[in-house]
């Protein structure tokens, strides 16, 4: 299940997407058909429990047994939002987390023996197809970064490698853009990761339950069609497991909370000569089993 | 003017400090009493504008001439919250920002030429009198860190310095207590910054017309009774206005944001051989000007 915040006749709301007619159901809408309360966000929802999920579903069947077609609207004819638009807290990203990026960035001695982690501010955050600033009065070296996102479902502390699983949500996608410069210049990331506008996050969550095995999906960015990134997440150092086992020691995760597990090589800073993000340019992250994150750069 | 959140009679509430008689006006209940709406927090207040401040002086003004002292209650019959108990996004806090903090934890090769800035996570924040977890089952190494915290008032992207201290609603004081193993282990700091409970918040907010100067207040830190940290915030490296200002270039900053100035020598990894925090330690940390900051430890 395939679910996205967008808005429609000047409407915040969300949905589920079937992909096949390329049309989005209109969630809250048929709550209210059906005369059944739900959430009214994504994140919302995801805080109410797990029973957010079921519901959805349950609605689904009612729709199509009772042909409410009238909920289905076109993909095409609604914005996209980021499908958790305003985070509860920073958006938590791996660093380093492929070996070939680690090199391209540096050397062999640089790979971490121990999960690296800095933050993105809220503020950053942008849906599919909405446009990256590129902040030319404070960067230079504006940089993409093509991610798997974990989206976590439910409260939990000290989780166990083996239950680590149960407490994703779903799955999306994140470009971590990055002002190179700012990120060298502060030491510590956060200042050269959280530029507004530098959280891309979509198109949509994919429910967890649609994801046999998130380190095994084919990752790729391309830059106006070309492809600059081309890997799977079978190569990360720390698999999906271990990041949430990890961060969850001693630090309380929470429904809602978002954790990007890394970008492979090929980012923009990574060739020679640099290739860094112009006004103009087009990212486009495509992740196995999820979709497309397409975004502008002016 | 000092603003507080406490509990009184299980209710979570706010009120503003009467130092002379250590009692705590009731606002909200004031509010009610003068037929007035107010948002029903701090942080809300902050986000409702700059006159959140104006009405709260009024009420004050009205209470005294109509002698409304039953929502006047003494501060030992309340429990103490963090001023703002959950931060919208992480706290963003200076590293490294004074020069003697800097030399004991490194060498003079590690002053920055420019802020460094990384982050806490909101779980972390605990009130006045509230107990820091020594979490010995994930560090061996956890330390406290006395800083002056920044508490913005209003939106703002791109602050000159010189306007920067119209960004502030007001001051309080943050202890950045820091799990040292996990901070070096990490690289970067946030893993290390933010286990639950590390982010004592308080006693209260100072409206930023009670603090003449930021960058002139004595600071202290104690850890049961000793003195092991006295400085002054003369000595920022990065003074006040220049944090709000490199933190807002291409960040919008929000009202309700919370900036932990960095801390001066005398942690406990500072001495020879270290003196980090063990279960029954007492640390107090007065700021000139704010108050005292007093958490347990276990």
């Amino acid at each position: 299940m395939k679910i996205m915040s967008f808005k429609a006749d000047g409407k915040k709301t969300y949905g589920v997407v079937d992909e096949k007619v390329s049309k989005v159901w209109d969630i809250p809408g048929l709550a209210i058909e059906a005369r059944q309360d739900i959430p009214s966000s994504i994140l919302a929802g995801i805080e109410s429990g797990e029973s957010f999920y079921d519901q959805i579903k349950s609605l689904l069947e009612w729709a199509s047994q009772n042909k409410k077609d009238e909920f289905l609207l076109p993909l095409d004819s609604v914005t996209f939002r980021a499908p958790i638009s305003r985070p509860k807290k920073n958006i938590m990203c791996v660093g380093k987390n492929y070996r070939d990026h680690v090199i391209e960035m540096g050397s062999e001695a640089d790979i971490p023996e121990d999960i690296l982690i800095f933050t993105k501010a809220p503020t950053a955050v942008i849906g599919h197809e909405e446009t990256v600033d590129l902040h030319a009065d404070v960067t230079d070296e504006l940089d993409y970064e093509g991610e798997l996102a974990i989206v976590i479902g439910k409260q939990g502390k000290s989780i166990p490698m083996d239950r680590a699983l149960d407490y994703v949500f779903g799955y999306t996608i994140i470009n971590d853009v990055t002002a190179r410069d700012l990120q060298r210049k502060h030491k510590q990331f956060f200042l050269g990761k959280s530029l507004d506008t530098t959280c891309p996050m979509g198109p949509w969550i994919v429910h967890r339950s649609a994801i046999a095995n998130p380190n095994e999906l084919d990752i790729q960015t391309k830059v106006n069609g070309e492809i600059r990134q081309n890997s799977n997440t079978r190569h990360f150092i720390f698999p999906t497991e271990e990041i949430i086992s990890t961060l969850s020691k001693g630090m309380t995760l929470e429904p809602g909370d978002i954790i990007a597990t890394g970008t492979p090589s090929g980012v923009g800073k990574g060739f020679q000569p640099p290739r860094l993000l112009k006004s103009g340019d087009e990212i486009e992250i495509t992740i196995e089993g999820i979709g497309k994150l397409k975004n502008p750069v002016q």
